[in-house]
């Protein structure tokens, strides 16, 4: 039994690439677009929607995969409606950018018989909106989705879910089409790991480009005189607000334990600047670095 | 007059790119180097210089222009003997990452008669030594040259050297003909602009990912799940530990001042991180942001 209809509920960057890849790969059904009245044209123009409308229970009704792609504030007020709206067998997924308030709330919400898996596609762009969208945007990037805490350890965790439904594992043939590589976690280590490895670098590239625009002066100095250093450091200060807002506030307990690491961190490095220890930062950092290159190999997501 | 003679101390990125840029923009005299005894013959097959020494006044002596291209310890070493060994009317500059020490040395040992003038590239690669030499290193690239602190704001900053000597002018010229952007600034300012756009992004980055290492279990979890943002934010932190080591040396009260910034950054995002001021973070970084963008437009370096 194949998916006939798919609600994207959110055609931006992400609920567009999935729905254009979709169609790339071979997606005969419908799908189905909900979102602003002004997104919804450009979402049909591009081809990743094949109709699309404002009305939520005409969207999610009768619907197979309900594909909720919206900022993470919005996921969670949107998901009792949807969850109300979804017909049995249905699949419920999400690509929040952090898990544990929407999976929390999904196990409150989504009734007996529907099904609802948490997901997280670690890939994106810097500009987003249906515009930037594309077929292959999840390809060779990792596709996080969340086991409860107590099966994430298990093993047969790549792909294969216990006592999923039909729907669950045709989601997961799709992701495989569009060229995801599925991990497994949970949603406490999933938001953790965001934390350290997401949500951090962006409030320290924020607070160091917003710390030397408060020291610079009308002739631009010291802005001015920074090279490619400085550039790769402030790169992710150029992310709007409105998707950092949502997550900051879902996070922000992880974050804050993030922030409290990093300013230890920082404070062993100002003592020091001036000892021959400071070498062994130098060489952590580096085994860092280098895990992260080899890794990068290994799943090909560069 | 032209300059026959030229000594360049220290063989490596910089000092190999200074020599194969002369060669290249039609210098004619003779380039001497000096460095360790295993790395001239490379420097030598790489047509940077025409003969190598290990002897400090065989290569410095009778010679016009002198250019120091060691790491800024080393310098702050060679320069007593360099300066006595220069012959009247010969320059001597430098390309060390921090200034304030080694003008003020030179002030204390470079005789009268002698010229000192202070400069540092604002260019580089993340690898080092006379391999990856390159005679366009510099073309488009700032390059910062320290005039006194009370010259430093007066007119005519641009390139003009009041009083200088017919060797400083052939150096600037040299300068130009390998499309070096001169940038005068006083040692002070740029100790301090330095500590914030260079040094102190480096020792985040190395912070940042030493912080991660030490959370990352056996499985690589968090590091496997970074993406392209912790990339952006970790690449400084693959640089040697041996340059940095003596910038950390030598501008310590700057880079204490800017990580005491910094920290004070963190702590205003900690406390913003539920609250709708955060918002004024994001903005003020992406003025920062902004202002590199078309800072880098005018001058072109990217």
């Amino acid at each position: 039994m194949a998916f006939e209809r798919i609600a994207v509920l959110g055609c931006g960057l992400i609920g567009g690439s999935f729905a254009l890849g979709l169609k790339k790969y071979g997606f005969n059904g419908e799908i189905v677009g909900w979102d602003r009245e002004e997104v919804l044209p450009r979402a049909r123009e591009r081809g990743a929607i094949d109709r699309g409308t404002a009305d939520l229970k005409e969207a999610v009704g009768d619907t197979d995969l309900i594909y909720l792609a919206t900022p993470v504030t919005l996921i969670l007020e949107l998901l009792p409606a949807v969850a109300q709206s979804a017909k049995p067998g249905a699949l419920i997924t999400d690509a929040g950018s952090t898990k544990v308030r929407i999976c929390r709330l999904a196990q409150q919400v989504v009734p007996e018989g529907v099904h609802f898996l948490g997901g997280h596609p670690g890939a994106g762009k810097e500009a987003g909106g249906i515009e930037n969208a594309s077929a292959d945007l999840f390809a060779g990037a990792k596709y996080m989705l969340i086991k409860e805490a107590e099966e994430a350890g298990e093993a047969g965790e790549a792909g294969e879910v216990e006592g999923a439904g039909e729907t669950t594992k045709e989601f997961l043939e799709w992701l495989g089409n569009l060229g995801a590589e599925p991990v497994w976690l949970d949603a406490e280590t999933h938001d953790w790991a965001m934390a350290m490895v997401s949500h951090l670098p962006q409030l320290l590239s924020t607070a160091l480009a917003g710390m030397v625009w408060d020291e610079t002066d009308e002739d631009g100095l010291p802005v001015s005189l920074a090279g490619a250093g400085f550039r790769d450091m402030t790169r992710l200060a150029a992310s709007p607000y409105d998707i950092w807002r949502d997550i900051c506030l879902t996070n922000s307990e992880n974050l804050e334990r993030a922030l409290d690491r990093m300013s230890q961190a920082l404070e062993r490095v100002r003592t020091q600047l001036r000892s021959k220890e400071l070498k062994e930062e130098f060489e952590r950092a580096q085994r860092a670095v280098a895990l992260l290159q080899s890794g990068a190999r290994r799943s090909g997501d560069e």
